[in-house]
């Protein structure tokens, strides 16, 4: 029989150990939480910071939230950036943790929802929106193309910056097909397969080359895989490659938002050499997208039309990028062979570029039925696995 | 009065509270706690990689968690480094939110332990040693040079490598003079005061120039601060550049401890025209430290000693620098002068490179007292201004 002092007893013994749960809980969630916004150290940083360049009235999209998307944001966010649009159909797994930023405890979220929790944490002044999706499907395109042209914080307006961390040839064209649309500027980055090489590259619609306009460059690690994989450097997944990635890409973001510096049009990273190569590429008259052809109409009319003066600046400007070491320019002339060497290597390139990949084949490369999440199982897996920890 | 049944009750409440209070501090838990070193998914990744690079076998030693060596710290322990030996004496304030790593919820946590706790986290294999002290006090200093003399995973054994992250000439001297009397090699890192340039310079007691052969060097940001402050780039607190100096720094211990690659001897980075140039400097015959002297000589010997074929390969190793666009060599001949002219610009350093600082008076430079902690009145403000949220 239970007597009632037991109980009481029972009670107490209860309600201690709740009291305590809690306070652990709140020591451990604190990171959890959104922060108060009237935090009073937090703040006035950011707002100092603000007063000046102007950061957080801008709106920048990211896509793809992996291992240099989600510093990327990161970055952003400790900058102080305005708004953040972010979309990843990913979710998080312990195989990611040789990357930056995604923690052990985060593994079974979705990318964007778990960076949206810890961006949040670091600094609540930030707006977030989270699109869980594939870009590339017919549905989520056009959502995605709505994003960009109304998603900045000045409701209706299109954002000021898209950035592109994807991993795959097909999200990128998908983001150069709205881009070229919306004649929206975007910044692509990359990291080879083998981890030792990024690059990052800045595309003005109708002005520099789009990614239909050549094939994809990127910088030569100027070393077989086989030879790394005997060396023992696990293949796509080193931090420091992401992070450098990471950094010159937003350091050009608030170069190119904050209007200070060289905002570099092509910049490539060669880990195996610290080799930096930098270059730049005008827009192919004959690209394969319409609406790259269009811009590019836009872009030569309204140069034709800017008065003397401005022009000269422009020019000026350009000579900046030629008097670096690496600068080289493929005139427009040259990019017809380019295009019709397109799986192919594209000449003239700067020491230490080579063409990326070749372009995939239209048949195999159509992107309009459902992606499958390739990691579904090993994540049922794991989460079996962790429930029983 | 209470019955047995509203009692019952009250216990059964209570009960299902704490076992809905423990499953959410489970989950809120998870990264904060330890992960179970047999954690299904987290190990096999780690084993696999280390298993190839041993570099678990590895211990690195990180002098200053801040901006640059917490990062540094994340990255290594999420490559699997074996050990990391973390030192720093400052707290964790809101203030460093615009930098990478730490959260807000670690405000006045020393950043020793903030930084174990989140790195344990991410990878529970890893070895800490935390000391939170200034090492350049008297104490402190010979408890540093046995840490790094006797810190390795194997016992007794030294480091395979220090990290310099701090922020200060008073501790890169320290570091300097305990690496050069221990033989220790070691990598040194730096952002400049505007944020927008920062290096790394690899350090080999008795063959490269040491941190007291010649002024300190550094990328000129081309851009004076004004102008910058004017432009609005909060000065000092770029994330961005944060992660690239961490990044080519982690970069280039992976292909010194692995053995792949080129190792840089210096590496410089511009923000602003995304420039980064290279040299070597070898260490000054004259140098005022008598250890690094010293070493010279101990190096001489053994590079005379050598069977002649090494030495070709350490010729042909050297060349590998001089083939580099920005590679230039400064002839022990010359660094007599620089050293005459040591707060004077340093001759004949690639475009780009200039001098960090001139070497502080020595009376006003010594370092054997306490060093107060700049940010405790600050700090201790903020705390209260928490406690009332």
């Amino acid at each position: 029989m239970t007597s009632v002092e037991e109980l009481k007893l029972r009670v107490r013994e209860l309600e201690n150990e709740l009291i305590k749960c809690k306070q652990k809980r709140c020591t451990a969630m604190c990171a959890e939480e959104p922060a108060d916004n009237n935090h009073p150290h937090h703040r006035p940083r950011i707002d100092k910071m603000s007063a000046e360049v102007k950061i957080r009235t801008f709106t920048v999209a990211v896509v793809g939230v992996g291992g240099v998307g989600s510093v990327t944001a990161e970055m952003l966010t400790r900058c102080g950036i305005g708004k953040l649009i972010l979309f990843d159909y990913d979710k998080v797994e312990l195989a990611n943790m040789n990357r930056l930023f995604f923690q052990p405890h985060q593994a079974g979220l979705s990318k964007v929802e778990a960076a949206e929790h810890t961006l949040r944490t670091i600094n609540p002044d930030v707006q977030f929106e989270t699109h869980n999706y594939n870009i590339t499907t017919m549905d989520n395109f056009a959502h995605f193309m709505d994003r960009i042209s109304h998603g900045a914080l000045q409701d209706g307006k299109a954002v000021d910056l898209v950035l592109s961390c994807v991993d795959n040839f097909e999200a990128r064209m998908a983001i150069n097909t709205a881009c070229n649309e919306l004649s929206q500027i975007w910044m692509e980055s990359g990291v080879s397969e083998n981890a030792v090489s990024g690059h990052i590259q800045l595309i003005i619609p109708g002005e520099t080359a789009c990614f239909a306009c050549a094939p994809p460059l990127v910088v030569a690690a100027n070393i077989d895989e086989k030879t790394l994989k005997r060396e023992g450097v696990c293949a796509a997944s080193l931090p420091t490659t992401m992070g450098v990635v990471a950094g010159i890409l937003v350091q050009n973001v608030l170069k190119y938002l904050l209007k200070f510096g060289t905002v570099s049009h092509y910049l490539g990273y060669n880990a195996m050499q610290d080799f930096f190569p930098t270059m730049a590429m005008k827009a192919n008259p004959t690209c394969d997208d319409r609406h790259c052809r269009k811009q590019q109409d836009v872009y030569k009319k309204k140069e034709a039309e800017r008065p003397k003066k401005v022009v000269e600046q422009a020019v000026e400007e350009e000579v900046v990028h030629e008097e670096n070491d690496w600068g080289i320019e493929l005139v427009s002339e040259q990019t017809d062979q380019e295009l019709q060497a397109a799986s192919g290597p594209v000449p003239d390139l700067p020491e230490g570029i080579t063409v990326a990949y070749t372009i995939p084949d239209k048949e195999t490369g159509t992107s309009e039925g459902e992606t499958v999440e390739e990691t579904e199982q090993s994540l049922e897996e794991l989460m079996a696995q962790m429930r029983t920890m």
